[in-house]
């Protein structure tokens, strides 16, 4: 690990412009804790703002620390934090709300208004060596987790809450369109939950392969030329059935269309993915036969979940990363995730030697 | 009332031909029941089967008697219907299932595949002296209700699911799009079920107007030229809020949009309304906001809840009755219904003489 | 109102010791209001407190200033708060989470172990001059709603919470056990959020005549000599069927039992009054017929739904309000609400003078 | 198999009575099948008929056919059935509904008091070598799974229900009080549903072997002289947390309570075995910690999900299994199952040769 007063950072200053810098090291607040940042994965959103400089309405408007997929250990501890002690190995939940309003106190703290969120403008994100967290964000991993799990439970969260949201219980029929980081969670969760059958789709064939491995009981490699009506056919005799619940991890318009399409009457497309602001839709399919669209932002109350789900060993969550950099070698990481370099699924950079914090 | 030979029937035999002829009077199975029809209201979906003979993939192939807005008399009890008798004044729940496959094991018998609902084609519907039914989708009505108000329990009965799908409560702030039959029944439920405010819009002020008598906390006039950020910002400003539920209950592409945009973030947008096929949607805007989208396809054990409510006396269903007609003037019925003649909401047609099975 | 140095306070010194005295006038943090006290109602934990000086395992171990149905005046703001401003009228919350354990984040903040609640030991409560409160438990009240009822929006509260945990909807049947003030708020709410039908049940004819009063569609008068069974009887043919809901706001085993024997299969039996820590009960009955049963403690994100229905002015909970006391004349205000002296519902004491902060 | 004359079938006359005796052919109506029954287990219920002549209400008066844990082969099928052809290898749900009531039509058929179910009088079971029955309560199995596996589906039901009813879900943590058969579906399922961490608890170890085996994450043998608090603090110890989930599977007095006083609050306590009638229970500490108590009757709508997870081999629910008898050995195979003879959990009887009907 560094020396304490180094603080290197990952900034991102503009299109194209993300640069390492030395910060200040912060101090933590009565109910923070500072933690010396071990694990952090790039998400696409780090990578759209790279290239993009801005999500919908979030734009970079000042340099931004980047990073949000993450997990550390506790270097500090704020007054009234009893929780978390130096030492412990945690993951992070990068996004906490104000606790005051109505969807803090009701249990949907994802879609407070005044919500901080990690590397999402105008807030900083924990691509760094040393980063403060309220310590109720904060997970304490069990021995036998590493770091980079903890990192991925992000991720990992964001399959619980579209799994959540979908109501896949057990015996359930899912679809799963989509084979990037996102698909193969949900189909990870989905399995996990008690998923009878998960069916995934993509356009590339490797992708398609991890999720065999993942669990996946079919995969469908979709053909450009195919029709609607011909996609919806095939998923349905792979299948077996109509799908209840269909989950769009790829957000765009055709897979939009499909998890309506395709699903059961009475059944419920959540899209995780977000594509374009405006979609056109086959609006009187899904209302004649009342097949719920719900979108999911970010996660709510998932981490525990996710982290159980890791804990126990069942699911080879790791499978997912393809690729370790130091944090010294950021610029290469995002090359590699921007482009899918080398069959990239999850890049992870590492800002504490690898392993150094993990069991042995 | 006619002889016990006499069954004059309302038949549509294509578009623009809908004709009066005399038709056997049906025997019951041991489950039904023999009807004296008393009072079928018009519905909106009578009137575009005479226009367009069709609805959606629902085309009339061969003759179909029109009608499902319905009450009558039990004139005659099946073998095995133990739960009404000779004389009992039901409303009648026009659709019913298969009984046996999953939707209706399951408690969703309205997304059953194989479901008989009278005037949808090929299934006949009940503007007819005597008709035959399942008696457990007859509900006797109690002394004091009136004929025409048990016909009113079908579009009423639209309002409570449409309702129950929003999840609307005590304490909801729910905006309604349209004020025809549909989005004034939706209101009463509103009310009903503790929604502390019902804001209702339409393009026409005498159905604003309506709208007011029959409970509407404020209603807003929709002009054509504004635009939907206006439009989201007047009823904002209006409601004092967001709404939590929006109810779309007129179909267009406009008010679906608008049913999106005006939602609160974790509220839900439910549409009634069914339109064009294929709809343009500001597909972020919900997902990021996790508004929900979810349709409604008529009722489901909801005739009793709505029964209760016209039972109760504390709402006023009749209002919606601004016509009336004898079966005789058929054709005089739905023109009126057709062209909105003499500001017509619901058009009443009585099968037998007005009042004659009523209270005193 | 007093000078700005006057604090008087009604403290709890221990078992029929409670004493009016000065206090220091307190200072609000960043997030909290201090408030001038105008109403507060006598609860029967407060009561409690006196007689027993404990309620179960909360005990009275040092002096407690009681009250917590309580309305003021913002009479300062803290750095932090947003919301409110000097002057506002509002209703006060009593109790309020730690804000960062699961069932604080999770929405049920009611369970929070670390709940810091009004005059339950080791908390203080609010019958005092100036008390400060955090601001987002604070309800600004409407100009037309009285100091009065924002005070009774505490028991109005439990009540939104029992029918809320009890599902009441459109059309329910609902019995409830006991017409004391729990009792009668429920009924009220109840029937605002649709039930058909609400029965309710007590050992006091007058009593049941404030029911009948406030909405109840029927009564019955327990006799002490009734077998359960004979209970059970008179209750079915009252209500015409078993109640789908039924809401024991009394806490007697007898209530108990009766809750859960007189329920229709597959409904709810929530029990809001507590009565002995064991109780003997009717369970197979309950259990083979899938009868939930559910506690009441207090309340959770009910304010508001609470306060949009007495704003609407459909309710008339100020009739549970049948005696006023002046702050110096708490002894008085105790012993009428202890005694039911002159068949006192709920007693009202006063801070500042009567109405003074009310609408004219 | 027997000749198609011969209908051998165990019924009894009375306690202590049971005999095999020939039947006649049943002819299966429009709407069943006439099935060759091939495997039927043997319930705790079925036994306690033979030694008490009743469960409850229900009582032995005219002789019964015993059995309902089945599987069989269709032999004939009914005019109108289309979802079954002869030879189909199907598990038997073995209650159905009037299929006209609102719990019919609601989706809850269990509640339906007119359901004919078998061995529960006066309805007949199905430990014979032909037997008809409604074909939509007939379940096909795949190739793969036996006619075993088939008739377990009927106590994995109940572990489906009761699971469903506990909500368990994604990282639930579920206390199982009692390992026999029940128990032992009941963590099957619970871990299937994604069920973090599962404790089982029993006063025999050879059954919590089973357990272990199963996946139990931890087991606790009940020590007779513990109190109740200090099972409780085991309990919580072992499990590292109070479960948010307790599912009572034996049925006594003291599991009952531990249910209760086990479970974290606003968690829920689902009680599937039945004791005694009436149970004293600690109520305050349920009601003021929101721990729902909720009951089991059966299944309903659950067999797709218990076929969905055998079929998908990861659940060894075979290991059940203990003891087979053929049909000529019933007397035998009842004493084993009412005496535990040779550490019985589950004891099959084959009406047909054993493995005559399954997967090579």
């Amino acid at each position: 690990m560094a020396s304490k007063q180094d603080n290197l950072t990952a900034v991102l200053y503009g299109i194209e412009d993300l640069r390492l810098e030395q910060r200040p090291i912060p101090v933590p607040k009565d109910d923070e804790v500072l933690l010396a940042m071990d694990s952090v994965g790039i998400c696409g959103s780090d990578v759209h703002y790279l290239v993009a400089g801005r999500i919908g309405d979030f734009i970079v408007k000042k340099p931004m620390i980047v990073g949000h997929e993450s997990a550390g250990i506790v270097a500090k501890v704020g007054a009234n934090v009893k929780s978390l002690k130096v030492g412990d190995r945690v993951a992070i939940e990068p996004g906490y709300g104000c606790r005051v309003c109505d969807y803090c106190k009701g249990g949907s703290y994802n879609l407070c208004p005044d919500m901080i969120f990690c590397a999402t403008p105008p807030y900083d994100g924990n691509l760094m060596r040393y980063y403060t967290h309220p310590a109720d964000f904060c997970f304490k991993l069990p021995d036998h987790v590493t770091m980079e799990e903890g990192a991925l439970l992000e991720p990992l969260s964001v399959g619980v809450h579209a799994c959540r949201r979908a109501g896949v219980q057990l015996g359930s029929q899912v679809l799963v369109l989509g084979a990037g980081p996102i698909g193969l969670v949900t189909l990870i969760v989905a399995k996990s939950m008690g998923a009878s059958k998960v069916l995934v789709t993509d356009l590339l064939q490797n992708r398609l392969d991890v999720a065999k491995e993942l669990g996946a009981d079919g995969t469908l490699l979709i053909s450009k030329t195919a029709t609607e009506a011909e996609l919806v056919k095939q998923i349905h005799e792979l299948m077996g059935c109509a799908p209840d619940k269909t989950i769009d991890c790829s957000g765009a318009e055709a897979t939009t269309r499909l998890s309506i399409l395709a699903t059961r009457s009475g059944g419920c497309a959540v899209l995780v993915g977000m594509g374009p602001p405006e979609v056109k839709i086959p609006l009187i399919n899904a209302l004649a036969r009342e097949v719920d669209i719900r979108g999911v932002f970010r996660y709510c109350n998932d981490y525990s979940a996710a982290l159980s789900l890791v804990s126990s060993g069942k699911i080879n969550v790791k499978r997912l990363i393809t690729h370790h950099f130091d944090i010294e070698e950021t610029a290469e990481a995002f090359n590699t995730a921007r482009h899918g370099l080398g069959g990239a699924i999850k890049v992870m950079i590492h800002v504490q030697p690898k392993d150094k914090n993990n069991p042995k």
